[in-house]
């Protein structure tokens, strides 16, 4: 049982985009932001997986018509919110409105309750009810279908419009259909309105908007009660079954039957936290948003960096899903695990043209990518209208480690579940092509008799084309390694072995994964201290103070030139410790800890997870926790100043890892072990995890 | 007096996009196309001279909000027009709109009046009158401000929103400062409507629109009154006054002192066509829309070559205007041309770092221009929404002859005034500076002994980096002699003498011209015929189908690699000769005539004006007459497919040179002689040109 329930946000305290990010409702197909329906805004809805090419971002989550408006208008006039309300009840998966709208004719008292449907995985539903406290006049409600919305491009005078209207008619109710602007998807949007007048009634069209509109008088004490859906599929027919099952039952039913489901949900993650309410809150409403960007009917999980939430990284996929992300589902959700990696399956032949078109062997996957699994980073991002001054953006050319991040999270997902039919269909695959890639990645430095890997961006982006970046490399030897270690014992197993053949897998490859592997050079000097690139240790030093997060803290001449400094974004060689943590003795891992984090400006919200894991995995509860909580608070306490662009998926899921693999180290076995490493002060947690088909209850 | 004064159209025959450049209303400073206010429309008002940086197309106009709409909606349900008839009267300058709109709860008949006024330079008038057919129930009038209009750009998906809201509030009215997005100009937008409750009522404000709303209830029957204003102005007092004025005034007083200004505007041309109703009415629209993009307050006149009535070319200015437009208004309205040079004047300075910039001496014209005189012709423009494909795009980089007709202009503009106080301030500087450019630009070729100009393209686009273009050796040529003769005489003239002593003109530089101008190639064979360019007599050669427009009759494989061919866009060789026609024997200009209007595809509406010009100077009646009409037919007929994107301003002034210098040979002097060289079939006409400040009569 989730000790809170409901979150209450009110817009003198938060601005109503970083509001309208935690107040997303999404049952992982639609996700529509918390923005209130009787204000107008420019946020429609995504659906999962609908992409369009656009400029710069490659391909990007398209921003479909707002139909879950209901405006108001008294005399003519649009009324406007004096205060809003917002409370997001986690407990049965529903927004909660509440507002004074005013006009020149008067107010009146509005409230609402929204859902994402959790059955009808295409349906959105409001009811509102109003009540006149001083209004006079004509009330007219209006239930348009937005056609306007567009997606915010760069710089921000730039919006792209990514989808057309192929037909808008009225059938049983107004019926759209739209397609994204590059012919790749086709959506039905259906739209139903009970105004006054009845349902379905007050038809309209103009050249933006296709909807419904009503009207009543009302005077002082007037109430009236409106409800409205939007149905959202990719099949036509199925968007007007939901829409008719909608109408027939109605809001009360609907939103019971979606409240049970949400309740079943936290029943089955049984969890509960308390000690510290800012931090329980703070996971909980996390965790929330964990679960809901999850449908269980689809056949991946495409899972952005931002989740549905917003349009920060325009819905692209990097490791935030694979490292930080993954474990929670792996745990609590572990069919949502394995759809997170046939998103990676799914896309492994363009991983293979991608690394055709860089040069090199094997499957390389991109460090951005939509749905289509190719390199989706911009190249070049225009800082100026007239397009004068551009960014050059190397991460897509060189963050190299995204490929074996994607093979660890293969390895984790089949310790963990064993799941041997995913393992020959697609899991070995995986394995054995990310390794081509990286024996082709790798040079052999004949000087050092040792392979290197040059001109590659690590985890911390302040430092680019570096050589041997630690995590990368570190990385791509455990690539390398899994892929013998899966390979050879797959040449045990008929069926994995044909696998293998089909792959043209022979002795020598494998002997060559291995030879790399071994060779890889590991920059670490004899006391265990490892550097993160060729060169770091001859930067010049600063010392960051401790606590000091974000770039804020850095004097502008640092910041100006951080390159040259031992000033890191985020972590990185305690990040690859942190995952390969078995890999390295404690006192490796100690003073390798202690080093970076003095260095580390954590300006990137994945940086605190990994160091609050491995402190907690050394035990030193304090500072663990300390961070722990500060990661947990990224989105609630608006930490990074950019909530309003969407979830971090990567900072929440990156919170369930350290208490999951940092504090508790599970392990898997014949049977799931944990011991806890630390504390997290006054904190005590329970939940049940999903381990092999059965549920292990563990407490902290 | 116009022999046609009003222009009606309907949607059943022409797209509202059309319709709204072809009613486009206009004083000069204040621009709305002509959609109907009740409908939603993407066009706000544009303001001569408001331009912002922009992508791809450096800068362009901007589409600021639309303050002119009229909204009307019943029982809630915006009303949608089920016909619209617009009468656009050009004798009055104003456009009545006749329509049907309805509603789920009934229809009202509608019929609105509407001007951009001629006095009060910032103001948008239009009274509705709205009478219900079977409407009954609540009737909403909304008169909003439009906030989110934004720029067409490049691929059509994407927009730009190139002003952002500085302020907003409810004053005596609404109020509104935006500023443009680069910061460059700010204009107040004062919005006033006369609704049902009164005026000034209803104020509201949401994050898109500011405005007024009021309401009424109609049974069948029920007439209503609507007035609404809009005032834009760069100074914000101006604003407040002209609203104040126009809400004192009233809309039947305020459309009176318009419309006898426009028929005082017709008085003076004293314009008459008889003979060919279809000539006559392109001829009078046309004229009209030439008057009305003129701004008699204005310091300079800004005319781009789609006026401001649509996006196409961004509002940016070409040859178009010094050559196509330019006489038009030196016969009509010699202030106006005066302050199209203003424009080439003020532009100087860019014009002498156009040059710097691109490696040359003096002054160069860009091939397009905005405000601030830079080169604002695309470098590239995207093909699709995620960039893969590109336009190249070399008319800024390689299009020099513009330079040259700005001379041209100068020389032309200054034989009919001969104002003296022009040349001394500017014109003179003029021809210095670009004959300068000239010379820099020209090479000498030792091994014919004669300066070359390399690598430009012509007038005719399909051949792309032609050396010697004849269109722009002549017209440099032409430069250099002007500048050389202007200078000589200047130094008989001791204030003159003072400005080419400013200029560090010395007797060796003018000598430098002559030199340079005597022994510039003009590639012309011995028999007359001149040589488009050096080789395009080697190019294949393809006979085009007398009367064939446009490139729909070319065959696919010629267009497809049309620069392989003897075929072009538009009169090159004829035009250099029609402008320079007393410079070259009647027998050439036939010869060259005969050869390439054969082999031009004239898809460019600047091509028909030049070919009509010179067949009638040529006194050839028949042809000359069928192209005139042809090119006077540009918008109205809409021949080239794209009068949605603006008025042809090349085609239409193009028209009038064609009569005017082509078909009357009109001539200065001690008075103006003209002597008429062909005839317009049935067609006679007449009109009163302004000659050194005396009217002279002309008929044909």
């Amino acid at each position: 049982m989730p000790c809170v329930r409901k979150f209450t946000f009110t817009e003198d305290r938060m601005s109503r985009e970083v509001i309208a990010t935690l107040t997303t409702l999404s049952n992982g197909f639609v996700s529509i932001r918390g923005d209130p329906e009787f204000a107008e805004s420019k946020h429609g809805a995504l659906v999962s997986g609908v992409y369009s090419s656009t400029p710069v971002f490659y391909r990007e989550l398209v921003n479909l018509p707002r139909a879950h408006a209901l405006y108001l208008e008294l005399e003519g006039a649009p009324m406007v919110p004096e205060g809003v309300k917002y409370t997001l009840d986690i407990g049965g998966g529903f927004l909660e409105i509440n507002a004074t709208l005013s006009s020149p004719a008067g107010r009146v008292h509005y409230s609402s309750r929204r859902f994402v449907h959790r059955v009808l995985k295409g349906l959105v539903g409001i009811r509102a009810s109003i009540r006149s406290l001083d209004a006079s006049g004509r009330l007219c409600v209006k239930a348009p279908v937005e056609l306007d919305t567009t997606n915010p491009s760069v710089p921000p005078e730039v919006s792209v419009k990514l989808y057309r209207v192929v037909s808008a008619e009225c059938r049983d109710f107004p019926t759209l259909d739209v397609e994204t602007a590059d012919g790749r998807y086709r959506l039905r949007i259906v739209s139903l309105a009970k105004l006054p007048g009845g349902i379905g009634g007050g038809f309209y069209a103009t050249s933006k908007h296709v909807g419904q509109a009503a009207c009543v008088d009302v005077s002082p004490g007037t109430s009236l009660l409106v409800e409205r859906y939007a149905v959202f599929s990719l099949e036509p027919e199925d968007a007007l079954r939901q829409a008719r099952e909608a109408a027939s039952k109605g809001f009360e039913p609907l939103l019971e039957e979606h409240r049970e489901l949400w309740e079943r949900e936290w029943r089955e993650l049984g969890l509960s936290v308390e000690g510290d309410e800012d931090f329980a809150n703070a996971l909980l409403l996390n965790t929330f948003h964990l679960l809901q960007v999850y449908n269980d009917e689809s056949e991946v999980f495409i899972l952005p960096a931002r989740g549905l939430h917003g349009y920060q990284y325009r819905g692209h996929v990097f490791w935030d899903a694979d490292i930080y992300a993954l474990p929670f589902y792996l745990l609590f959700k572990p069919e949502a695990a394995r759809k997170m990696l046939e998103y990676r399956c799914k896309n492994l032949d363009a991983a293979v043209e991608n690394a055709r078109r860089n040069g090199y062997e094997g499957a390389q996957y991109p460090w951005e990518s939509a749905d289509d699994g190719f390199e989706a980073t911009p190249r070049e991002i225009p800082l100026d209208l007239a397009g004068q001054r551009k960014l050059r953006i190397l991460t897509g050319e060189l963050e190299h480690h995204i490929t074996a991040d994607v093979a660890y999270a293969v390895d984790l997902y089949y310790r963990f579940t064993q799941d041997r039919e995913f393992l020959e269909r697609c899991g070995l695959r995986i394995l054995v092509l990310t390794a081509r890639f990286w024996v082709s990645r790798a040079q052999w430095d004949p000087a050092r008799g040792r392979y290197v890997i040059r001109n590659v961006i690590g985890p911390d982006e302040y430092h680019v084309g570096v050589d041997n970046n630690f995590y990368t490399n570190v990385m791509a030897k455990h690539n390398l390694e899994l892929a013998a270690q899966y390979a050879r014992e797959a040449l045990a197993d008929a069926a994995l072995k044909e696998r293998l053949s089909e792959l043209h897998v022979t002795q020598e490859e494998i002997s060559r994964w291995v030879e790399v592997s071994s060779k890889l050079e590991i920059p670490c000097k004899s006391d265990g201290l490892c550097e993160q690139f060729e060169g770091f240790f001859k930067l010049k030093d600063f010392a960051i103070e401790p606590g000091a997060l974000g770039e804020k803290n850095l004097p502008q001449e640092v910041l100006a030139s951080v390159q040259e400094y031992q000033v890191i974004k985020q972590a990185d060689v305690v990040a690859a410790m942190f995952l390969l943590r078995d890999k390295f003795p404690r006192e490796v891992l100690v003073k390798n800890y202690d080093y970076y984090i003095r260095r580390t400006t954590h300006a990137s919200s994945l940086s605190l997870p990994m160091y609050a894991a491995l402190a907690l995995y050394l035990g030193r509860s304090e500072e663990g926790y300390s961070m722990l909580k500060q990661a947990a608070l990224a989105d609630i306490a608006d930490v990074y100043g950019n909530t309003c662009d969407g979830f971090h998926v990567g900072s929440a899921g990156g919170v369930w890892t350290a208490i999951l693999f940092g504090l508790l180290r599970i392990q898997p076995g014949e049977s799931l072990s944990y011991e806890r490493s630390a504390s997290l002060g006054k904190v005590s947690m329970s939940f049940d995890v999903t381990y092999r088909g059965a549920k292990v209850r563990v407490s902290i």
